[in-house]
């Protein structure tokens, strides 16, 4: 029978991601997409503009391209006359050149015909047959846009390591890159153990519980710019957990939450010590306490406590900031909000509290049923996270609640 | 020549959002799909619980099961000696009954032995070959989760219209739920309109420009819910633009960005009015002023302006709505923060304007070059709206950016 240790040495939360951080690396593997598929992903080359956007001097308004000086003495009152010799249309080079006292239609976005320096706006002009009334001088220039004034030729626009947007994917679009170089995303091996732990879709005896942290690390890794893979579930012996650890060492990370089965945390914990190296096990957070990070042949490997709502919680204290360092995403994520407590709250547990709550109107209600209860993770919004050393939150108190959605 | 017609009058954003909010249908369309991929999609049945969740009386922690009773003279000073007839191991059924004086050890969610009614944790006993010395006494159930405790056979676990986040997925798969129904992505169809625009990949004449609208719109919509069907380019006559507008209409919505040709902007107009009904067009906002919402055989069809910045603009602040709430999503959806402006900023346009801005330190910077320029969204973080009636925004006035990640 295997002894069952207590933990001695609780590392805090902050210790824990510090050892996270020293040891995760980011992914290196690139991949070429076409830019439609390419938001949110992240950028591995730096994009250099190969000419000048706009390309052409084009009209920043709707309107008549006209010479400057034609209209320097125009006003409602007394409005300068020019004859309309045609228009721009788009897309065409107007073929014409605009002499003393000619104007043509322009379009906002069209190019501005040879001889014309400016564009009165439609707004300040009256169209009276083959003459435009031009009621409002335009300085040379007015409403014009000159070549490569947006983007020059040569100009880095978007650099490597960017999160690209929608208006970044457009910059592409305007620079004529149809496919774009960004990073893999993350691949996530995720395995679970536990002799009671079944798969889906299996008859199960009484003692037995279905695989949920496969899939719930599986919703974590995707909605964190990660690939992941469904391993199953490892039976709990030595060889087989040796085994997947070496087939997660072939991912960029291995994940196994553990079964509760007595013995094999500690068995886990001695595999990956044997194998490479255990940087934590043990925190000074409740739920969640049996957590393991290490690292076997250069692949960071996370043990997960075996309880679905311990699990989960770690998984976004813990695992969340990992996976995003990994894909290269900004740390921060989540929406926040400032909501008052409902009622008394008491900690007594000596270690920070991850504490689910639903919030209504401004309002923070402890979601908590028991420990280990899948209903407390799903009827909550978001959770909050109490100090060590904080033992009660009175009614009515300030609490920074981190949203699930 | 069409006759270049300034906007009649201008719908300000909320009337605008409202008329929108009161013609969008939601998605109805039903498919079912592995849970593991379905993370962040949205529920279309209630899931009932057709078993009991834990299905047996399971340990709470790790430690012993005993009778409460040979417990209750325990201390530390006084243990209770119990014998130790075996362990519960996980996933099997321990055979033997726990008699009087008897312990079995058992692992957190183990079940708890017949005949033993309390759990007592490891860390209160301490274990001497056969024997087990109880510290600390146990209440009946103490450290015990009876069957069904967190969920019900018959039980509504998630209801139709939830959003799937990690934890409800992991509930899934707690019942037993492999699969899941779950609305359709709402299929939004996108053109862009101009003869200056021109598909990546083609060799550009001076006076034409790539086509930035359609990459930007197909962003938008993947980030809100939605599946984009990219249309490409529908050349400027009525016939073209009307079996455009015929195809949009067999998606969920049709999405057109206007070309700014001189006259492109009222035909679509027209064309909408002859095939359905305009709701409005011209908006009280800049920049962006000409977009277009219209209904179509049924179908909601956005006519949004040329100019990439203005395009992208509307489509943060009027489409991303619409697409979410035609796929269901929850409407508030953006990071949000408070920043002071780094700058007087004067706005004279008498319309809201939404500005782009770099977020650095809590001070938000203009990030606005000049109308119509790409780089102005791409080096943003964010951006804040100005009321109508605000002229001037001073230095160091706090305001509230809505960030683009």
């Amino acid at each position: 029978m295997t002894g069952m240790k207590p933990f001695k040495t609780l590392l805090s939360r902050m210790e824990a991601l510090e050892r996270i951080e020293r040891n995760i690396g980011r992914v290196g593997r690139i991949e070429e997409i076409p830019i439609e598929s390419a938001g949110a992903r992240i950028l591995a080359e730096n994009v250099v503009a190969d000419f000048f956007v706009p390309p052409f001097k084009r009209s920043a308004m709707d309107g008549y391209a006209v010479r400057a000086e034609d209209t320097y003495t125009a006003s409602s009152l007394t409005s300068s006359r020019l004859k309309l010799i045609g228009v721009q249309h788009a897309g065409e080079l107007f073929e014409g050149i605009v002499k003393k006292g000619e104007c043509v239609q322009v379009a906002t976005g069209s190019p501005v015909p040879e001889g014309s320096d400016a564009v009165v706006m439609v707004e300040f002009t009256k169209l009276e047959g083959d003459y435009v009334e031009i009621e409002k001088p335009a300085y040379p220039s007015a409403n014009t846009t000159p070549i490569g004034e947006d983007i020059k030729k040569g100009d880095t626009v978007i650099e490597l390591g960017e999160i690209l947007t929608p208006a970044k994917v457009g910059a592409l679009a305007a620079l004529n890159r149809g496919t774009i170089r960004v990073y893999e995303k993350p691949r996530v091996a995720i395995f679970s153990t536990g002799s009671e732990i079944k798969p889906l879709g299996t008859e199960l005896l009484p003692s037995q519980i279905y695989d949920m942290n496969s899939y719930t690390l599986t919703s974590i890794a995707s909605s964190n710019g990660c690939e992941p893979v469904l391993k199953g579930i490892v039976p709990d012996d030595k060889e087989s957990i040796k085994s997947s650890i070496i087939d997660a060492a072939s991912h960029d990370i291995g994940i196994f939450s553990g079964g509760s089965s007595v013995g094999v945390r500690d068995l886990f914990g001695e595999i990956v010590e044997e194998m490479g190296e255990v940087l934590f096990h043990g925190l000074q957070v409740k739920p969640g306490k049996p957590t393991l990070f290490g690292m076997v042949q250069g692949t960071p490997i996370f043990g997960m406590p075996g309880y679905p709502t311990s699990c989960l919680s770690n998984a976004y204290i813990f695992l969340t900031p990992a996976l995003r360092m990994m894909a290269r995403l900004p740390p921060e994520h989540s929406r926040k909000l400032v909501a008052r407590m409902s009622t008394r709250f008491v900690s007594s547990s000596g270690r920070e509290q991850f504490l689910t709550v639903k919030v209504r109107n401004g309002t923070a209600f402890p979601a908590f049923k028991k420990s280990g209860t899948i209903t407390s993770m799903v009827y909550a919004d978001g959770y909050i996270i109490l100090p060590v050393n904080l033992d009660v939150i009175e009614k009515g108190a300030e609490v920074e609640v981190t949203l699930f959605n």
